[in-house]
């Protein structure tokens, strides 16, 4: 292939910016500027089709580096999925049949290509080498790694230290994925930082069989909506790919203040001054994080549906979370007087309902609410004592309102 | 098959003699009882071609179980040698080309079946079945068990502790010989006891596959010619199967008294009131060990050569090695004169030489040696002070004698 490659002047918005860790970013940085197509691999495993915004870090550097010039290969991991990876794992889990493999493949390809440029990606499925390959192949390849290596990794570790069974098929695992590598001459390889000794095998097993060892591209991982943990699927602080547009906008609405700068870092094409620009007027409190918020939610939609998508998911947003009519004057309690007291009885003590039996009613009815001062609406259960801060409001049924002081 | 079994009366000939462990000798006694051929497997590593005596005791046992009408299925690992037991060792073993496994097999069955009845020996290649294995099959296979299970072994234990490589594939090596058992449907598998481990894998292998699980049979461990550890061709304490018969015959000489009765026991079928007669007389002095040590030595030579091969040993023996006249009046010399001396210095000390250098170059030439009072003959070098006995003899040149007293 003789495909013309550009090489920037200034390479840190590819290889800091969206970055976790390079091994080693001279290599790649040199790589970078010899201006030949670099061959970038990124495997995935269709047991998790679903695609959030914490992958959408890596697939935006792949784009990047494709509108350079570069070549992605895409591996479908076809194989492995029916193990499994056991990076990051704490319990063995369950093996997928092939054929609920290839309909995940399918999704997980339909949202991938929202980001990456389908006519620059080459993709393989491992079933076009694993299909065949024979005992004496597994033979060659796990000869060349010990027990020892693998479980010094920091999950296997600790599940062998707490006596958690490990399959021997786990030890596999790393072993394919890094033939992947030799198979496919891979000179970049990609993944969250928690597949970096993934990634090394590949790099160790390429130097092994006589190839130039690949780069390890590794991606920072994404605070979820929670503000707290690792955006994924089974913690619930997610935002998909294929979430309507109405729900996109509203989940990044949800977002703590303090994330919405990170998020336009990893997330967007917003030059580097100017999201310092906005960090700065927020710290300064010269600007309402709100509106950089919005403008966040907007951006992202419109990536994934579009712009007229985006700005009706606004005017949602505006018209039902955050514009809901409060009464201009309603009866102010004192924070301190209702401390940690359970929702029912707060309600009764507050006078928005008359009896601890009305309460828990309004409550059990889903008529009760309390509604943040950015407009975000919280339904509470009888037994709930909710952390309240000054300036929320409590509703209950249509009329009644109080605001916390 | 429809072969007539015989069920003897009395089973502990089959269940106790040449028995270390049966896992279950009830279940293996129902089993003999039932009156049914059993499939009696018995895998061999022809990466270890030789077979010595050691090996004798698991084949005798075959052939015990055959002359009642049971099936020997001999499985060739040709497979498994590649990668190498991991059992008992305490390094990662070099894999061999499959064409030295092919070479050694042959050499290996060309012994097998001076013991074991060709007749009624089904032999199978592990590549019939392991030549297609695919990577689903392994994956299948290495999923049922775990690397927990596994490093629990003792081996695997200590050498995981001591921080010493095992290389991924040791793992598959009971796996393979496990499913060896399912391909074959065995009942029955016959190992040492250092195979307990891989035995049980195919035991439970069989059961996780819908099989009735396999018994286990152990068969003792050979103490070899020193008298002190495992016969085993690397400790050089062994007698091999194609050992020349009067080699045969003089290694087995060589043997301590107190290992006499074992080795009746284990190779011969001497019935169990002789050798226990045996084992009284030499307890109570009233018969010389030599006498059935040379009976043993005659039977065992006479089985892998023929009767007259044995004689012809034995007289060879007698002749060169046991009765080679010595004068009948020889000088003494006291042991406490010379303790620790070495030869060249002994001899010239007790005037089997004339000087420090005579005797070095008496030495040289070969023209001393020490006579045990069993006839055997121990050749010297110059710097030796080898381990003197009351009644040795020391000769040096044809005729200098000395009786150490």
């Amino acid at each position: 292939m003789t495909s013309r490659v550009e090489i920037p002047e200034n390479l840190s918005p590819i290889t800091r910016r969206g970055v976790s860790r390079i091994i080693s970013e001279d290599e790649f940085t040199a790589m970078l500027r010899r201006g030949q197509p670099l061959r970038l691999k990124m495997g995935f495993d269709p047991s998790r089709p679903d695609i959030h915004l914490g992958h959408v870090v890596g697939l935006r550097k792949l784009r990047q580096l494709q509108d350079l010039g570069h070549q992605v290969i895409l591996i479908v991991g076809d194989w492995t999925a029916q193990i499994g990876d056991p990076s990051g794992r704490s319990a063995t889990r369950t093996m997928l049949s092939h054929a609920e493999v290839l309909e995940n493949a399918e999704s997980y390809m339909r949202q991938f290509f929202k980001v990456v440029d389908r006519d620059r990606t080459q993709v393989e499925w491992q079933s076009q080498w694993f299909g065949e390959f024979t005992l004496a192949n597994v033979i060659e390849l796990t000869s060349r790694f010990t027990i020892n290596q693998f479980l010094h990794r920091e999950d296997f570790a600790n599940r062998y230290s707490q006596n958690q069974p490990i399959a021997i098929t786990e030890m596999l695992y790393p072993l394919m994925q890094a033939y992947d590598s030799v198979v496919i001459e891979s000179d970049v390889e990609f993944g969250g930082t928690d597949q970096m000794f993934n990634l090394l095998v590949g790099r160790e097993l390429q130097g092994m069989m006589g190839q130039t060892p690949q780069q390890c591209f590794m991606m920072p991982i994404l605070v979820g909506t929670d503000g707290v943990q690792k955006m994924s699927k089974s913690l619930g602080n997610y935002v998909a790919l294929e979430e309507p547009p109405q729900e996109m906008y509203g989940k990044l609405m949800s977002l703590p203040d303090n994330l919405i700068t990170s998020y336009y870092e990893y997330l967007t094409d917003v030059p580097d001054a100017d999201i310092a620009e906005m960090q700065h007027s927020m710290e300064s409190e010269t600007a309402n994080p709100m509106d950089f918020k919005k403008g966040l939610a907007r951006y992202i939609t419109a990536v994934f549906h579009d712009a007229d998508a985006a700005s009706a998911a606004e005017s949602h947003f505006e018209k039902v979370v955050q514009r809901r009519d409060l009464p201009d004057d309603m009866p102010k309690v004192s924070l301190s007087d209702i401390a940690e007291l359970p929702m029912n009885r707060l309600l009764a003590q507050t006078g928005l309902a008359s009896s601890n039996a009305e309460a828990r009613r309004l409550i059990t009815q889903g008529a009760v609410e309390i509604i943040h001062p950015n407009g975000e609406r919280i339904s509470v259960t009888p037994g709930d004592a909710p952390e309240l801060r000054a300036g929320d409001v409590i509703r209950a049924g249509r009329r009644r309102f109080v605001r916390l002081v």
